[in-house]
């Protein structure tokens, strides 16, 4: 277990380095056997579950429904869309062999199930009495990184949701893209504390097969930018290659409207990357699968005494739904234990000793802003929550903090690459539409247009682009991506 | 919608096709464009979710966490426990390219995680702290399916759960296994209302690579038999070829002892072959995902006073706990939505009229027994909850008598053949241990030793192998297996 604590490395010195010490020690996942795959260990995937519990209710409440569709997809079938088999094409992984024998058609193993799905919806959707239909199906998708690969970033398989959808009009798929985007912006803002940004993607950028992506994007603390979530308008492009048509109240034939949309365990990397510290992760307390762990810290002679009490501690908060965690391990010592559990990020820490249970006493020690507390042991529940939520909140407004103060706004391209060298972040400036200029500021900054903001679209008057110093017709938000 | 309802096979003159319909027209499942693959659709996710929820529960209550393992296995771990790889490999799919570009080593889809996650323990443990580990994992296996393919009874991809546990004495390893049976026997008996027999599987039908295997069988409707659990002692074969030791108390390394384990959907399939009847399914309340469904009857002139008042009542049954449903849709009829309700297995149907509303009273229609019963309001929750627990215990009567009368003993080989071709169902008999008479048993009836059930071993006094007449070694349970 002893490997298991102290992170080496620190977040100035070499970023990428304690990125990767925090997921391994912390023991949220491992390397797996096969190169670019990891393992979920249990803490890993508690996180993923409370993730998981929270979204799927809210998906659920809003009409959307689970199901389940098998990993292999026919090479046909993944091809009928053209651009979307070009775009993933390169990524696939390939069954050609079951046993000894060669398959007649090669599998591809699902790198996202538009085509699977669409396939069913033309066998499920004949009336307009069918539509809308809102499935979602949480499963793994497998795309081959040649790339070097980064736990939870960048993986050939990792856990995700993925929605898909069916409508009647334009209109209301339109909504149901911007319904989910609210919904992502929602957990990802007051469960995972992380600010994000709202917008369009560009045509270079959307989704392979959309008419238009959505997305949200966040500021990691070194700086790049990491895509939180996508909403996608799919328009008519799949249901006319497969003949997705719903007979109307008009008695007409007509194509659906579609959208898919997905977040995926990458929400955990971006936790690390937006609130960890040096001494490892600091998880917010609304997904934090501890949320508190006490220590009890006693000697032989008043062993009994003090875990007792820390027993009776951890039932009563736990009565009132918060998640307690007694660490009552007599092979290891106190100090030891403090270590271990910062590591792990658990927000909040209680310690337990003998005069603390004599005088109905408790310390509080906050993992975000180590700060100490005694509190009377009457006041403990009330105490726990506030804390908690007032981790919660300080979390968030740090990273708010961060991402106004690595937000730089320039017209010039010279001065961006610089800002992006120096101060590193986000740069708000302005766009004239045109791919040439899209891939020039890319050659010239190594930053994407990360998105096209909601906001901040209607006032353009007087803009240029910052490349041509034509007219500009968007304002972008730049960033260096994961 | 109409093509759903109606199923026009009876159980009695082709029981096979009634099956299939019974899934598709209930809407649980449907075919995938991969032949042998199924998608689940919501209604047969739901049940899935509900005996998720159910059994991992139970699990974590016992001290079992989840992880995630990734889907690809390199050859050359698959083939480190030899008869392991041998008992696998025929069903394997083969990833052997990932885009255009060959993999240097070929990649198995998981049909199994064994190896997979004994490569991890073999990391994670190294010293008696770190046992027992106690790990499962909610995933789909692979296995390529050569024979005829039956939805959720034999697909090339199923979802199950596998558990995985290390322990420092073949002793815990043996408790492992058999507590783990007993929560799969509680699941199976308390929940989905179907009898078991457990017992041992014999050498020729255990786990490839286990030391023994214990089961859970059940007798469907048809008198075939069907594997419904099964939990392995794994001993140190799989510790030895992946050296997991650990440093004991005694400062010594050991090799660990280890278990495995999982049910899978499959389980949806039993209940649909134990309890349905020629409208379809019947599915036992407790994993039901409707459990009442309310149907209002109307004109246009009292619509407004029947749907409100089955409004309020679907609030009030699901204020207490009940999973009510309302089909308040106006374009079918209620006769077509009380086939509809019927063949998705809807265990309790509340008819609502007008003449209800105004004396205060409703109509309750049971999916079992098609009793119909008319109570007052104010009791509708006290009724509905006694019924509904009266349905599953009724079920699970219904296929105890059923199994009882399907169950016959003999020790003579001839009329065991008669009795499986005439009365179908399990034989109760007596074997020698010697796998050449097992092999003639199946060879002449067609039925396997499906189990050396826990009971009865200690009545072996006098009894006969009923093939080779030599004194017997196992009471054993004989019957043809799906």
């Amino acid at each position: 277990m002893k490997k298991e604590i102290g992170i080496t490395a620190s977040r100035d010195s070499d970023f990428s380095e304690w990125y990767l010490q925090s997921v391994i020690k912390a023991g949220l996942a491992d390397y797996a056997p096969a190169k670019g795959f990891i393992v979920l260990r249990p803490y890993g995937y508690e996180i993923w579950e409370i993730i998981k519990g929270i979204l799927d209710e809210k998906l659920k409440n809003l009409g959307h429904q689970n199901g389940f569709l098998p990993t292999l997809i026919p090479e046909s079938l993944l091809s009928k869309e053209q651009d979307h088999f070009a775009g993933f094409m390169p990524e696939v992984f390939w069954v050609t062999k079951a046993g000894d024998n060669d398959l007649a058609e090669k599998l591809a193993i699902r790198p996202t199930s538009e085509t699977l799905a669409y396939s069913m919806f033309a066998k499920w959707i004949s009336s307009h009495r069918d539509l809308p239909l809102k499935l979602n199906f949480w499963n793994s998708a497998l795309r081959a990184e040649i790339k070097s690969t980064k736990p939870f970033i960048r993986n050939s398989e990792f856990l995700w949701q993925e929605g898909h959808t069916a409508h009647t009009t334009e209109h209301e798929a339109d909504i149901e893209v911007r319904m989910i985007l609210d919904v992502y912006k929602d957990l990802v803002e007051n469960y995972l504390s992380i600010p994000t940004m709202s917008g369009y993607k560009s045509e270079k950028e959307k989704f392979v097969g959309a008419k238009y992506t959505t997305c949200l994007e966040s500021l990691m603390m070194d700086g790049k930018s990491l895509q939180m979530a996508t909403s996608h308008q799919l328009g008519q492009n799949f249901a006319k290659p497969f003949e997705i048509k719903y007979l109307g109240k008009d008695m007409m034939e007509h194509f659906v409207w579609q959208t898919s949309w997905g977040i995926s365990w990458r929400l955990i990397g971006a936790i690390i990357m937006t609130h960890g510290d040096d001494k490892g992760l600091i998880i917010p307390p609304r997904i934090a699968p501890i949320q508190v762990v006490i220590v009890p810290i006693y000697k032989d002679v008043n062993k009994e005494l003090v875990v007792t009490a820390a027993r009776r501690l951890k039932d009563i908060l736990g009565l009132d739904g918060i998640r307690a965690h007694l660490d009552d391990r007599d092979e290891y010592t106190s100090g030891w234990k403090f270590n271990y559990w910062e590591t792990k990020g658990v927000p909040l820490r209680i310690n337990l000793g003998p005069r603390d249970v004599e005088n109905n006493q408790l310390e509080l020690v906050r993992r975000d802003t180590k700060e100490k507390d005694i509190v009377a042991s009457a006041d403990a529940i009330a105490e726990v929550k506030s804390l908690l939520s007032n981790i919660q909140i300080n979390l968030f407004d740090q990273a708010v903090k961060r991402l106004e103060e690595k937000t730089n706004v320039t017209s010039d391209l010279n001065e961006a690459k610089i800002l992006l060298e120096t101060k590193t972040g986000f740069i708000s400036t302005f766009w004239c539409g045109n791919r040439k200029c899209e891939e020039k500021i890319k050659d010239e900054t190594s930053a994407d247009i990360r998105l096209i903001p909601f906001e901040g679209q209607d006032k353009l008057e007087g803009k240029l682009c910052i490349c041509c110093g034509l007219s500009a017709k968007s304002h972008v938000i730049l960033g260096r991506a994961y």
